[in-house]
């Protein structure tokens, strides 16, 4: 049987040779080990080991082992139970819908939300519930109380912005602590904010992205998952790059949910640690 | 006999085919040719042609021909005679000077220029004036007209800042409008200012980048002309990223100063058009 | 009104001239002009423009100023018919359904045609009619035969080979002379013919892509019309590749029927021109 | 004191634990430590640790505790000493001399070996040794055997074949087995052979590449270390491919005799493991 063990916590001397000793007392071999020592002593590793056993008494075996404060992770769930947002486009959306469709997500996408039904008839192809959850006539407060009413529901781990063009507040945010991954169509830290095609064209760059990041506090400022770019010139006014844009964040996006759901974003501060 | 013909003004029905009319009239036939029209309808054109015939009556034959208002250069001087500006990294300079010497940087170094004495070895090497003009003890002032006038020296076309690390003042820059090429380590406008390695590690970004762009009054906030990027991780430090990043510098400066110097860079506010 | 004309044949001085000439005489405006001249001295050339006028006069006294052996089309049909070949993988078809469902494909997908019948319940969600086709107890003949007839249904201008995984005889290429486009799993030509990323695991390659070409008789050995890379390391088995290599597939494709699609491509011997 | 521990071999339950236990016992602090176990069962580990202690008792201990058949080597000597092989093309040497003037190839280099003398003005201008070995009237044996006596000055422990042009016999590679990096103007394995960037322009690719590989008896077919692409179009003629690919051949080659000098790299058949 094959276990995924994730670890972090302050560094200290021998936790590798203590896991690796543990797992050896229990017959496991190790598969793969990656770790990472950050410049602030702080240690995180993530071990795929194989073998019989129990992998309660590895755990307890670990934490008796180990110093106090790391964290142990054994066996995170598969498949993570997932809400989509969306506002109007598809492309993300569709992309997240067709890898889900053949088993390829590492997720259950348990339904869609969204504060527009332009993308109800591509949600309901697929068979998800779709929920239409207008902004309009509504408080701020209002809105993100219905949001929250719907993903009662659901009991999602993770939330999923595929495009949702408005900005949630701390308050919202607070009840999925790490737990939203939000594309956003700009190179972070360059172009925060809205229009962020608009701002990379009337900045003259060569150069625009994607980037996928971890939702915090402060709007475009969270941990970064992943990003891509993509060379543009003078010619492409910026709602050719809005155009052009699209597939760099499709696969930002896919990508980053990929490492998400596998397990293998630690984070740190306002960084992330993929290993 | 090849000829280059540089045109841009506003917009107007027949501005191509009045120009292919003279160049048909002077028995000349087109190599390239290629334009760009804005949104804000200004035209920019860059036209390769070769033929027998006096280039004088062809540009006098072409002003007579097209409406007022239009910027015309016929022929512009093939190698451009530049100041190269650095402090204490050879990154740049190093690949400037070798491709100097093999005559394949389309200008001629008629001197660097430097606020230390640290690159003063490695520009010897290659024969070529080394000027130390050292900053301190001096205003910024007093340090720049130092600089005007070892500049009054050379007269050079442009001032390529191969790692400059201060900022110049506005005055000085009205010496070179639009004539100072500068490599800015980072994906501009993100990290604008000082240390940008050391601001992409903490905001732990998933790629970093270089930007070379001319330099306007307003710190790295001048047009650009090429950009170029590389992926790192969370294992990067800021210095690591720094290394890394040399590679970026100096491809990104080398590319856009070769087509500033064969004369395929308009500038269209704060953007450019490559041509 | 706005007009495409696309122009090729033998250079010839003046031929920019006279084209601009009759554009200028009917009253239109160009818009872009994008011409190439090989160095076996082949003249391509796209102009877009605009203006009132009666296209079939325009063209008229195109052919009746240019010298003979010139090619024009003017305005070419803006959506291309075409039908989509599969096998078993979804990754590429899935895309274009996408596009397709939002119009953003720039061609009418008639038919999706696969030797399996694996992706019939994808396609059905689309509305779109999928014919299984088996190669199964059939002469390689008899198959092609078969697909034959069924095109003979729909008369498509294009053929899409979305990882149709068998080669096509020489003969049946034939009847779509350059109007057949397929998306090969490597970075031609490395790696032609089956199991690419095996092929590319055994070498330890450290760069894997993809590559979009026109089928002409011999198999992988067509135009190509556009390729892209990823970074792979030796963590990758083939199959990890053929996993990661995807995306590239679908962004190519979809990036060459662009191209195509908006009479872009012009073929070029064995090359393509893209203007 | 920090250390580095390179270790490979058959795959073993209990290796990274018997290591890091060894490590333990010595009071060592991991830094980091990289491992992979290939689809064959091959075991590769990298581990630079930190420590008092006597690092002669320490690989002592890890041989009597590891089975036989692992491979050992602590503390590879950090500088290592090159011999540099060229033709008549400057850019790859020129960025090797800049890097070692100023101490960044992790490298001495010994010589310049070149048969041409083309080079000599560049590389006096470092101070290095030039040997000028012409092919001319002399067999190939001939040849090589006076390379040979000139490597016997030096006894070099890599040579650097940084555009040598000419193809080493299998007597000669055997002489050097896996220490010699060899970079190619071609994303291999396209276009092996002479000429790849003529190659490239007749195949109409849309994307150029350089490749760092190990020579081995067979041309171009090497274990790869390091590739790298950039993209072309139909305008570019073979020399415009071939003067654009020089940028990426310098840093192909910068980013793997990087990782060599660094002993990141092993060699596991045909491939390389790079940790």
């Amino acid at each position: 049987m094959k276990h995924i063990l994730l670890m972090n916590g302050p560094d200290n001397k021998g936790l590798i040779y203590n896991v690796t000793h543990v797992l050896y007392n229990h017959n496991q071999n190790i598969i793969s080990q990656d770790e990472y020592v950050s410049p602030s002593k702080q240690f995180f590793m993530r071990t795929e080991f194989e073998g019989e056993g129990d992998p309660e008494k590895i755990i307890n075996d670990l934490y008796s082992t180990l110093p106090t404060g790391i964290n142990l992770r054994l066996n995170p769930k598969k498949k993570k139970d997932i809400v989509v947002f969306v506002t109007k486009e598809h492309d993300c959306l569709g992309e997240l819908l067709i890898r889900y469709a053949f088993d390829e997500l590492d997720a259950t996408i348990q339904a869609v939300i969204s504060n527009y039904n332009t993308l109800q008839p591509l949600v309901s192809k697929f068979g998800i519930p779709f929920h239409f959850i207008s902004h309009e006539h509504k408080t701020r407060n209002e809105h993100e109380e219905a949001i929250l009413r719907t993903l009662d529901i659901y009991k999602p781990e993770y939330l999923v912005l595929a495009k949702y063009m408005r900005v949630l507040t701390t308050d919202f945010v607070q009840h999925y602590p790490h737990r939203i991954v939000n594309i956003h169509h700009s190179f972070l830290p360059a172009f925060i904010g809205a229009n962020p095609y608009r701002q990379a064209y009337e900045r003259g760059v060569k150069i625009i992205g994607a980037t996928a990041h971890f939702v915090n506090d402060n709007l475009d400022e969270g941990p970064i998952i992943a990003q891509d770019v993509k060379e543009v010139d003078h010619r492409l006014t910026a709602i050719d790059m809005a155009t052009l844009g699209k597939d760099t964040e499709k696969s930002v996006l896919s990508k980053a949910l990929k490492l998400v759901f596998n397990d293998r974003v630690f984070i740190h501060g306002n960084r992330t640690v993929i290993l």
